[in-house]
């Protein structure tokens, strides 16, 4: 669970209904016909944005950044090692049995591509062909979520705009003018709002969190096809831990490498 | 047919109508005048912004985005595989009568390419170089409804301008203020609901659509030249399911390949 | 001549001009000062931005978004291959004959390197670097473009500020206010049209004849490089299709290629 | 200590209160509520956008645009052109006792992998690897305080908008709509000048000092390779001032480089 | 000196004075209070932005934009194959005689590393990490006039935002409410004047001039490698014609090339 996420959206939910009612009641900024329009209106451009087939993932592409990474990149790099020695001193067919205990899909089949003697140029092509197209995922994925960080300040301006023609096309009460602008006000106040506070920042999230998966596939790579080059463990180390930041390479090779990297 | 596209828009103008009808009546946020202005003034730009062959080819750009892919990746690399098996066995001539099966017209290029005994090095050339020009293309395709995007809000703000400009020259009536202005924001809000329910959502599905015909195109590609290169139709399909996501290449190889890549 | 710039000018003045005569009269949108402090303004922030040789060529950089692509692609791919044809029957000498006869300067000097038996190296060298530098200068002719596409509304704002700031230093006859901000509104009618209707519109145009001019001369270098090595003329025909969209494809080699790609 | 940093935020933050007691008094433009709904907001996005331990990183990411930076790229090549004329009179080995000397952690571990005798192509590797991480580190730091800076101003406008609802629903009272207005603009007020005078600015210093930094690595690591390669000190020389400004160049070899670079 | 910048100027600025007398007085739109919120406050940014050292420039750099070119492409090339045949027709080391008329320190670099004997890679490595270098300096210049640009409008807007909370929170006085708002609007007068007029053109015009010092350096590069390698001066000329736009090539060679590229 990514308590970031859901921290900052109850944070941040909390705070605007506390402004709220500094100076007003919560009442006066709910309408439904409102929220209907703006969200309505955001998700019927997503359709036309994107096949049914992505748009359904919509929920679950979300979902992602309410989620932990599984595996943080120093583990990965400790695992890496391990089948490192294991290839060292037993052979590379030693692997088969290890591959098993990997929790990882990408870093077994990896491990099974090396095992079932796949040519090294072979290897690499497929692993790099995999992330090249995990990545391109991702940020289809994610441009989802930017669509509609714009989408829905655009459909707040829309519903805005609806509701000022309305008010201007009656203006013969003028205790009537004040309220009906309001109201206009508010799909832009739940545009703006929904935008800032839930769609780019979780488009945010979800590319720091396929960055920080490009980053351990990337480690994954070069372990595997440095461990099929029959490199020293001991170099293989020194090669991976290129990829952390100082602070945390002290951990690798020990027991506490216990710090969540979130 | 895409019923995400045409879901989306029923959905968004539906949304949009019944958003009106809450506070006012449909005729009051009709006015032909600001139709005209709106879009003859973004379509009068858009004849500025590109040749005249290619601003006819705005209809059937649009319709892309209307349709389904017509090939989708995991059946293209069943085919290529099947390709592979025939080749394997019956050598790269038999592919000769296996052309005929083929609907794709660039697999069946390149495979009569494969036929002919071209050089393998010539064959990647051509390949390529049409996949770059397809790609080159339908971005210029995308450009003429990104455009649109942002000139339709453009010429929206021309036609508020235009209006309140003519208001402003004629205060003496204060009644005739509302009314006035709320034609004057219709423009703006053509410009925006069409922008944002129809010219971005398209650019984005035909881009959509585009990079996953790339990837469609990609794999040809990688698939042709290994089957020249005489690989194990094993290994290829290894190197092709790189490119599908992992819960997708499981059905490849059954006859169970139905989803829809839509 | 590109009728379709001027068309799209013609169109989008005279749709604006109908819109104003709707609810007002051309007299009420026309004012001096204005016009004056908008154009005035942009071309003055023109010459800060570009060196003065570059701001000469503003009127002829633009007049080119007024003209037809001098050569299309499909006419240079079949007059390559006819040079192919005649180097391959009579050798590469036998091209200075038909040097005359090549229109485009840039084809003309690549044959011109080949008969003088330079280096094949040394050709790509030259002809890529050519290439190169014109597409540099193209992106800084149309960066001119784009630049007024921002500096009119720029100055329209400008222009716009001083007309409020003057009115509500003067605020005592209120029936001077509305026709005051009228007028004060019209620099940025002036600057939003001639921004979405003249220079984005021609900054686009521009960067599409740039991109197919570009086109062209890639075809010239990969046809110029196949003749020098010697290539089968059927080889390179296929190898410069790739380059053109399918249906252009099939009128190449006869003489009905006549559809105007401009 | 950057003076300019702290220099430059007093400076501003003196100006605007100057500006304010011009026409108002400090009390008017101090709101509690709009303060906490304006930084709270973009926090509570900042956690949405970010996972926690890298939104914990945002006090000591900000911290070092009030740093100088620790090396200057001048004394760095002192540095390495002292360590080559070591390693060409007493060897490579001979830089094992120049390791406790070096202050950079990095340029401390390129020199015991050279001294390790690690073979030169994997020292570029690892090399590399380390500064391509710490750039892709400094780029998540440096996107924190740009999202920073327009999370500012959206949270700032979500703030207005709640006051002007809140103000337009009870318009009764004549006289309390300039003062809630006054308050209602606030928030727009905080969230811009908190975005223009802290926010993008760090986040332009953050990227100034990352630049700064990958140019002295680079320094470093074609040092690093050139000694290891055995190469003359005085051609390192010629090589590494080559990244520098002309005027900064003389004093290399001095004793006077002292000019701070910061 | 480059007349297009200083003249742009005295025009923008005429007309803008031109464009406040039509309808009101300049000290009306003198108001230092305003004058010190705009410009102090996007100083104290661009403090916050860069490094004091980096400030210190700004003015060096900003001149930059009122001079001329140093040394056009023309005349470089001239310059090259001139030493191409005293290299061809003397060897090498008569270079070293012709140094001293050499005015361009980067040009004079670079044959003294060819007299001296250096490896044409070692010479082509330090040639071009020295450009690379230059090139990155202009940007990071270019950035501090870049960021004016979005500083100055910034500033404008707060300004006018704390004259818009001053006013509205004493609204006693009704007639007071036009010339305070008047007042108000000056900072974002200023400041999108003063970014539109000054900052954005300037930058654009240090690019420009960026980019024509990197073709002149790029051309000295290709001369200098290609008289290390003894190519035919008449090669060169060539070569480096490719450089240049058509109609400028004509005059290389011969004594008339006078045109100004400034």
């Amino acid at each position: 669970m990514d308590i970031a996420t859901i921290g900052g959206l109850i944070l941040g939910f909390v705070l605007i209904v506390w402004g709220i009612l500094q100076g007003s009641n919560i009442g006066a900024f709910i309408d439904v016909g409102s929220v209907i329009i703006v969200i309505g209106g955001a998700f019927a451009a997503l359709f036309v944005s994107y096949p049914l087939p992505q748009v359904l993932t919509f929920g679950s592409v979300g979902s992602k950044s309410f989620q932990n990474a599984p595996f943080e990149v120093g583990k990965i790099i400790e695992k890496v090692i391990e089948l490192a020695n294991v290839a060292r001193r037993e052979g590379l067919l030693a692997l088969e049995e290890a591959v098993s205990e990997i929790k990882d899909d990408f870093l077994q089949k990896g491990v099974m591509l090396i095992v079932d003697g796949t040519d090294p140029e072979l290897v690499k092509n497929i692993l790099e062909t995999e992330v090249a197209n995990i990545e391109d995922r991702h940020g289809t994925n994610k441009g989802m979520f930017e669509n509609m960080g714009s989408l829905f300040p655009a459909f707040g301006m829309v519903g805005t705009l609806i509701g000022l023609v309305a008010m201007l096309q009656n203006l013969s009460d003028p205790s009537a003018i004040g309220p009906a602008m309001a109201v206009a006000l508010l799909t832009t106040f739940y545009g703006s709002l929904f935008a800032n506070l839930i769609f780019n920042p979780i488009a945010t999230k979800l590319d720091y969190k396929s960055k920080n998966e490009m980053l351990v596939k990337q480690v994954m790579i070069e372990g595997l096809l440095s461990i099929q080059a029959g490199e020293n463990p001991r170099i293989i180390e020194e090669k991976l831990k290129a990829f952390l930041p100082p602070k945390m390479r002290k951990s690798i090779g020990t027991q506490e490498a216990e710090e969540n990297n979130g």
